[in-house]
C-alpha cells in the first residue's frame, strides 16, 4: 500500500470559495454579524472535483491513499477573528469528511485548526476533538504563524502551545507543521513562507526540550523539512555548539519529514542524510507546483518517480511508503481496516 | 589563488563590544544624546584577534584571501535609530579597514550598511560610497529585514530599494543579502533567520523583474542559497507556473550562491543543481558553527574539504575558488594587485 501523507483539497467546488468570499465581505462591514451561511455542494460536485484531479493522479502515479486536509493556503488564519476561523474551519473540515466518506479507500482526513492571531491555542481543542472523535480524522495541521507572515506567535517549544500538545498526545494524533498564505508581501506563500516555516520549526525543536515533556508527541515537517536536510551539517553543528544532544537523540523520535521535494537530486539528498525511519512519502498534490518538468517530461510533484529511481531496499520502501505513516498516524489503521 | 567570499570579523577585540554596550545603554536613557564615544584598539590587539583565528584557519585550510565584513549578527539594525546604526556601522567598517590595511594579502573589505527600520535606504548611500571610494571596499552586505525578524521592509524587488541598487551599479559592487540577529523569538539567528532570508530573497527575485531594470546588479545569496538548491525543482516549477523565464534566463546572470553548507552531501547537491558559474567558495568562518564534526574529524565549516572531495575539473575549480569571485567583485583585482 502506498500512502501519500500530504494532500490538500485544492480543487474544492466553487461554493466553498463563495462562502469564504461572503465571510470576508461581511468582515468589512462591522455592522453585520459574523457571516455563517450554508454551503451547498452535492456529492456529484465533490466527485467531479476529485475524479479529474487527485483520484486521476493517484491512479496514474500508482498511489493508494492520501492523508487529506483542507487547502493549506486558504486556512488564512489571519483573516477576521476566532469566530471567522472557527466557522471557516468547520466547513472546510466537514467537506474533507464528505470526501473521505465518499472515497474511504482513497482519502483519510486531517483537519485544519481554527487558530487566530493572539487567541490562545486552547481555542482549537473543541474542533480538534470533533474532527478526531466524530469525523474520524487522524491528525491536524498546526500553523506556527497564524498571523500569516508576521510571526507574532511564540515558538512551538513555548508552553503557550502545550494545551494543544496535551490533547494531541491524548488523542494519539500528530500535527503537520503547516503555515498558510502570507499577508506579508516579502514572503511568497509556497516559495518562501512554507519553506521558511519548516526550517524555523526544526530549529525551534533543536533549541527546546519539548520531547522531554511530550515523549510521544509527533510532528511532520513538510516540504522535505524546508532547508534542513540541505543544511544537515549546519544543524548537527549548531546542536553540538549549543550542547544539545545529537539530532537523533533529541528529536528524531518525534519529528518526521515528507518527500515533497520536486527533483531527483533533492530526494537523493533527503534519503542520504535523514534516517529512513523519519521520512514519509508525500507529494503535496494537487498543490504548490502543477506543471511538467520539461527536463523529465514528468510532473514536478510526482515525487514517487524520484523515489522509484533510487535503489531502495524492500524494507526501506515499505517504511517510506507505508510503515512510517502507520507509525506516525496510528489512527490510520482503523480507517484502512487493515 | 583561493578566495573565501564570506568571512566576518566575529573575533574583534572586546573594545568594539564595549562601545556597542555603551551605545545601547545610552538608548535606554532618553535624556542622553546619542552615544558616540571613541574606540581604542591597538594594531597589536587586531593582530592578536586574527592570528589565532581567521589567519590560523586560512593557513591550515590553504585559503589565501577572505572577503571580510563586520560580524553579521552584530549589525542589529533594529537597535536604536538611523544615528545609532550610522555610528555603529562606521566603527565596524573602520575596523575592517584596519584589518585589511594590516593584512592586505589576506583580507579585502565588504561593508555593513547603516540601515534602520522604516528609514529609506537612501540613508545608507553616503557610508557605502565612503567604504568603497575611501576605504577600498569591494562590496556590501544588504539586510533585507532591518527590523530583525519582523520583516517590515518591502521585498528586495520593490522600487524602495532602487536608490541603493543604482549606487551599487555605479560603483560596480555587489551585495551579499545578509540579515542580522533576530529579535523575534521564533527565529534562531543562524539556524533559521539567516537561512529563511536567503530563501526569501531568491523567491522575491523570481517574482520580480529586477534584473531587467538593473542588468549588471549582482547579489550573493549566502549559506548555499538557503533552501533553494534543495528545492531547485520547486523553484524551477514555480517560475514555470508563474510564466516567468527559466531561472537561468531570469536571474542566474545576477544571483550567486556561496558554499557555506556544512556537510559533503549538501555541497554535492549544490554543485549538481546550480551552474558552477553561480557558485563562489565561502566558509563563513569564524562563524555560525565552530565545532568539529565527530563523523569526519574536521571542522563543520571547513567547506574547502568538501569541495576538494569532489571530482571537479581544473576549470571548475578555478571558477569556484577564484574566477567567479573576481567576476562578481571586480574591484578585488585592484586590491590583490593581480
Amino acid at each position: 500500500m502506498i500512502i501519500d501523507c500530504h494532500g490538500h483539497y485544492t480543487t474544492a467546488p466553487k461554493a466553498l470559495q463563495d462562502y469564504r468570499d461572503a465571510q470576508i465581505a461581511a468582515l468589512k462591514d462591522p455592522a453585520q454579524p459574523p457571516y455563517d451561511g450554508k454551503i451547498s455542494i452535492s456529492d456529484d460536485q465533490i466527485r467531479e472535483s476529485l475524479e479529474g484531479a487527485q483520484l486521476k493522479l493517484q491512479r496514474e502515479r500508482g498511489t493508494d491513499v492520501t492523508i487529506f486536509s483542507p487547502r493549506a493556503s486558504a486556512m488564512a488564519h489571519h483573516i477576521g477573528d476566532a469566530t471567522t476561523s472557527l466557522n471557516w474551519s468547520k466547513h472546510c473540515n466537514d467537506l474533507i469528511h464528505r470526501v473521505c466518506t465518499l472515497y474511504p479507500g482513497n482519502f483519510v482526513g486531517v483537519c485544519q485548526l481554527p487558530q487566530s492571531p493572539g487567541v490562545p491555542p486552547q481555542n482549537v481543542m473543541e474542533e480538534l476533538v470533533r474532527c478526531v472523535n466524530e469525523l474520524g480524522f487522524i491528525g491536524c495541521n498546526l500553523n506556527p504563524d497564524p498571523s500569516g507572515g508576521h510571526w507574532t506567535a511564540p515558538p512551538l517549544i513555548d508552553k503557550y502551545w502545550y494545551p494543544v500538545y496535551e490533547k494531541m498526545v491524548e488523542l494519539d494524533v500528530p500535527a503537520m507543521v503547516h503555515v498558510s498564505s502570507s499577508c506579508n508581501p516579502v514572503f511568497h506563500a509556497t516559495g518562501a513562507h512554507y519553506i521558511n516555516a519548516d526550517t524555523t520549526a526544526f530549529m525551534q525543536f533543536i533549541q527546546g526540550d519539548l520531547f522531554k515533556d511530550f515523549p510521544t508527541l509527533r510532528f511532520i515537517i513538510p516540504h522535505g523539512g524546508g532547508a534542513v536536510p540541505f543544511h544537515w551539517g549546519r544543524y548537527r553543528g549548531l546542536a553540538q555548539d549549543m550542547k544539545r544532544p545529537t539530532l537523533e537523540e533529541h528529536l528524531l523520535k518525534n519529528v518526521f519529514f515528507d518527500t515533497c521535494v520536486y527533483h531527483l537530486p533533492g530526494i537523493e539528498l533527503l534519503l542520504k542524510v535523514v534516517p529512513v525511519d523519519n521520512i514519509l512519502f508525500g507529494s503535496e498534490m494537487v498543490g504548490a507546483v502543477r506543471g511538467i518538468d520539461p527536463r523529465t517530461g514528468q510532473y514536478y510533484d510526482d515525487t514517487k518517480k524520484y523515489l522509484d529511481a533510487l535503489p531502495l531496499s524492500e524494507s526501506d520502501r515499505y517504511k517510506l511508503f507505508e510503515g512510517n505513516a502507520r507509525r506516525v498516524y496510528p489512527r490510520i489503521a482503523k480507517k484502512l481496516k487493515v
